[in-house]
């Protein structure tokens, strides 16, 4: 099984186009309807007593597990941020932990023998606590952002030696590499422990480490691109989906994971919150894994 | 015959890590060496009384031709650049356009048969009036910069009308589309005249939109960037050599003449000015190309 940790959210979201309030986000909301789109995913979160139990159904109308998600009385986590003209930056507008303050995750019993577990963006100490409830993970994949990079280094220091693989932006392999150089940044990264490490870069693509190979993917060129938020999190949802179904990390299969992860991520910033991933069909996905092969096809 | 018009200067650069004073640069330069790797070029250009007679025997023992370049009294064409931090961003500290000036250039009666042009970046009323002396070309590419697209866009835009394609950055696609996507903006150049348009974006690779169809390659990932002056015209020169090779522009040659564009330019960055370039063999190309192609290859 794979399960994810992380943040399930009400976003507010304002882009020079168009503006949308309160749609259901977070990190773990985004790589649910992601990774469900290749097999069974279990999301592990927090809720605030706000939270409509019609998004919940719809976590499952999707086939996504739910029984990690806690209701506890309060507010749910809310994000709001602006995106500037040319949607690669952003400026977040507005921050509320509230029930995500002091979420501990505690994994339900079945959860505790997943062999996939993505731990999405959040304090490197109770990433690590995730890791203790584990019995035999297979393959383990952290993200982590500049805030804990600047403020809790030696335990995001002290994760990376305990997973699988790392999946980053740019700015992060930077700072945790001290390289400014991205391949040389994504080289040091992996020298910290992780056996891989996948490089997001946006609008323009990705890279994979993994000891001395490389393997470089552009991103799909999405011409509309209406609203960014989440993807790097559908990323990984549909990246550790495709690990999780194909149940090998050789690098062919780490290579097509991120052709399917760049492919699924694509359709995510074309509408606000998971709107364009509560409707896609393998489809459409097959449709435009085919069209995108022929644009990186020499 | 390939030709190339374009600027033959003394750069002096300065990057984070180390300085170079009046190193030989240009756009026909860089164009030049890189071309000449692939068969036969000759460029267009001025220089002055200062400018050695070493340089224009280094053409020379690189097989390029330097029949239509004058030499004329006065200072040769100056330029002077700094890098900041992350190598993607460049100021212009010094600018002495000198000869350059009136530059007003008169191919030599033999260039007037080439097959294949490129037209570095220049002033667009100067592009034209060489096109205007060519008797049959096979192919014309042209570039262009910001400056002239902000201050003589009716002449870019009637030059676009005049050429088979077009190769620019991101930047100056989004200024002459007038939008901020970048494949919209490509495919908005596109419908300005040129066949094919190859979008330049440095570190992150390169695009080529022709018709309906789109070709997305990364950039060959360089892990010591010592000075990327010259990359772009490198690219070119190469891109063009290809194709005169190949003698073909189908699409499937298209995509293999912007590898060996990539492959080639990674090079260039590699050392100051051409140093690199000038010595290059094609095995050293063809093994950094078969190993490039296994970091794209899924």
């Amino acid at each position: 099984m794979l399960i994810c940790v992380g943040t399930i959210a009400f976003d507010t979201i304002e882009t020079p186009e168009a503006c949308a309030e309160d749609v259901l986000g977070g990190s773990a909301t985004h790589f649910g309807f992601a990774a469900s789109l290749l097999g069974p995913v279990g999301l592990v979160g927090v809720v605030g007593d706000d939270f409509p139990d019609a998004h919940l159904a719809a976590f499952r109308a999707r086939g996504i597990d739910t029984a990690g998600v806690q209701r506890v009385p309060g507010r749910t986590f809310r994000w709001a941020g602006r995106y500037l003209d040319d949607m690669n930056v952003r400026e977040t507008t507005d921050l509320q932990l509230n029930v995500f303050a002091d979420f501990d995750p505690q994994l339900p019993d079945a959860y505790r023998d997943a062999g996939y577990c993505f731990l999405a963006n959040g304090a490197p100490a109770i990433q690590q606590r995730v890791l203790d409830q584990l019995r035999s993970p297979r393959l383990v994949v952290a993200d982590t952002m500049n805030h804990w990079i600047e403020t809790a280094r030696d335990e995001v220091l002290a994760l990376l030696r305990r997973v699988d693989g790392v999946m980053v932006n740019d700015e992060e392999a930077r700072m945790l590499s001290g390289r400014g150089n991205l391949v040389a940044a994504a080289r040091g990264v992996a020298r910290l422990g992780p056996r891989f490490v996948v490089v997001k870069k946006g609008a323009h693509g990705s890279m994979l480490v993994a000891g001395d190979d490389l393997f470089l993917l552009p991103a799909f060129p999405v011409e509309e691109v209406r609203d960014p938020t989440g993807a790097g999190d559908c990323f990984a949802g549909a990246f550790m989906g495709f690990l999780a179904w194909a149940g090998r990390t050789t690098r062919r299969t780490l290579c097509r994971a991120l052709f399917a992860a760049t492919v699924i991520a694509s359709f995510n910033v074309e509408a606000f919150g998971v709107e364009r991933l509560r409707t896609l069909g393998s489809a459409e996905v097959f449709k435009r894994g085919k069209r995108f092969i022929k644009m990186i096809a020499m």
